[in-house]
């Protein structure tokens, strides 16, 4: 193989492909990418057998090739280059020639037959979904997948596509968070579990105002963007039947302003910070909501204004997971609808966005 | 004590004497930040016995009085409130309430008697420096100090002021750094050991373009920058006679432009990185010199233009050393100079600055 690329390109493709790359694997081979170089282009590969990216950069291709080569070593040394043509060259024992004005390196590569192969996805039925619709998606959802490796199902989101309605859906035992939106030309229903570092990998890649194009088999999703193909193993098993866990009614329905009410949690969990479940109590009354927490620190006393409908209510929270929906809301105003004190409430933007953030309270004993 | 002051300003000084506060300490005392409330000024004092730090604000001084708040909790809460006029007011259990728009905080404080009070340094003999000065000579000098705690006069810089001529001066086993300058003013020679972590400090606060004012007694030294005092205790014995290191010919002299040395050497060392001594050899010819590596990951060959006056050389380095060098000097030309392939190399600004960075070689078996 032989080449000579630009190295700002170059460095910026090693850098997304490289995101596959699971800094934790033990096997030298999957610590690396593979090049290969065919006709004007330089494709770069980062795969740990779970998520693969695939991209490209233009090259004037001199020897046709292919070869392995760490991806930090290679990133790192590209990354320092001057802003100017690298040359790439291979010899018959895998080592890798890179030359850039004064600058000379001769590394070790590895053969690129035993590089793991892609999994190919159908690439014919692909949904367009604008990039800063999938990114928001993504990101009012991704926080709240569960970390718990004895419920792998839910290390990911459910991808659902319904009537033309697509949804992601992320739960892990005490909140929920679904967002959902109208998105033109999904002809076909879906229902798929991906991975939550995969969909982490594709949010860092969107950016620019084009479609992506996402699509998926029975055990892969594909998700194109721009010049990078990821390809992701899709998680087996049946997802949670979150419709169901959704209240149909509610006794009490406040209007807050969202902002106030986030820096107002805030405050308060600074004193039950670094206890157990950074409990904070609400008090609902006409008017305005109390805020408390009562810890060995001290104590905190928060007052927000609000609106009510509905009932007087006294409930407690793990602030953190309050926090965390509240963060991820951009509408200026929400809705909290509440059944009782040991129902979960459910956090809605009043500015019609399709976003349902559910969550539980935490039962504590009555003289709250 | 009771008063009322601006959230904003009150936030900025609690980071400010929180500086002095010692992460690490498992006294519950020296965690805790002294509040003064006098005349109209609320002073703030934090001190972990080596250092001390005492700043204040205007403030409403409604009742004068004194308690002692845990710094992170107090800068926590203050921090988040709104911009606006928060109350502190204390009773007669040290119980602390703080009252800022809709937020009520409780928290427990410490009586003021048992906080230690710090040492009075004489304040009448001050030189003055230049901020941006001080800042500069921190900088260049302060990496190089020793981290070895069986060498406690070396993890601090050497202040000595020699006929108007201030120096601060580092040195760790491997390298010395020198930075002078002379200073108006400054009538009396003095000759003090800083602690880094003091210098550090002080660095952190140095930042408008007013003097800073430096005394010294026998035990400690004082820095008043702007509305804050820093005090710190000098570090007792004998600092070793840098003069003495410094070589006073030299065989060979290079003259370098200062970044394209400093990206080479980056380069050269990424294979390097992982090993013990970041091994880099240097090979100084005519108008050039070659920079090379070699480890298990692979070789590298780099060269540099220079102008050479005096012998051809090769010499090895601990890069990481060299770099930190290197990245500490803002002239766009340095000179290096060499006396053998065993004695320390000395690298100066081209730009007249007064500085001097020695750096000892690597000493490696002659086949270099």
């Amino acid at each position: 193989m032989k080449i000579i690329c630009n190295q700002k390109l170059l460095a910026n493709k090693i850098g997304i492909s490289q995101k596959a790359i699971n800094g934790k694997t033990t096997l030298e081979l999957l610590k690396g990418i593979l090049l290969s170089a065919k006709g004007d282009q330089l494709t770069l590969t980062g795969y740990d057998l779970e998520i693969g990216i695939e991209t490209y950069t233009q090259a004037e291709v001199i020897q046709e090739g292919e070869i392995v080569v760490n991806a930090r070593l290679f990133g790192d040394i590209i990354r320092k280059l001057p802003d100017s043509f690298v040359e790439i060259e291979t010899d018959d024992e895998n080592n890798v020639y890179i030359n850039c004005v004064n600058s000379r390196f001769k590394i070790k590569g590895d053969s690129a037959k035993e590089f793991p192969k892609l999994p190919e996805v159908n690439k014919e039925d692909l949904y367009n979904i604008p990039q800063d619709l999938l990114k928001n998606m993504i990101k009012q959802t991704v926080f709240a997948i569960s970390q718990d490796q004895t419920k792998p199902v839910l290390m990911g989101e459910l991808l659902e596509i319904v009537d033309g309605d697509i949804s992601l859906v992320a739960i892990d035992g005490y909140r929920l968070a679904v967002r959902s939106c109208q998105v033109d030309n999904m002809i076909n229903n879906a229902k798929v579990i991906i991975p939550g570092k995969a969909l982490t990998d594709v949010n860092s890649l969107l950016s620019s105002e084009e479609d992506v194009k996402v699509g998926f088999d029975e055990k892969n999703a594909i998700f194109i963007i721009n010049d990078t193909k990821i390809i992701t193993r899709l998680l087996e098993g049946e997802f949670i039947d979150y419709k169901k866990l959704l209240p149909r009614e509610h006794n009490s329905r406040v209007k807050l302003n969202t902002k106030e009410l986030l820096n107002s949690i805030e405050r308060a969990s600074l004193l039950s910070q670094s206890e157990k479940n950074n409990l904070i109590k609400l008090s609902i009354r006409d008017n305005a909501m109390a805020i408390t927490s009562n810890t060995d620190k001290g104590n905190v006393y928060e007052e927000v204004s609000l609106e009510l409908e509905g009932d007087y209510l006294d409930i407690a929270f793990n602030s953190r997971y309050f926090l965390e929906g509240l963060k991820n809301i951009d509408s200026e105003e929400i809705f909290i609808e509440f059944t009782t004190n040991v129902n979960p409430c459910i956090i809605k933007p009043v500015d019609g966005v399709k976003y349902t953030y559910l969550l539980l309270p935490v039962r504590i004993s009555s003289n709250i």
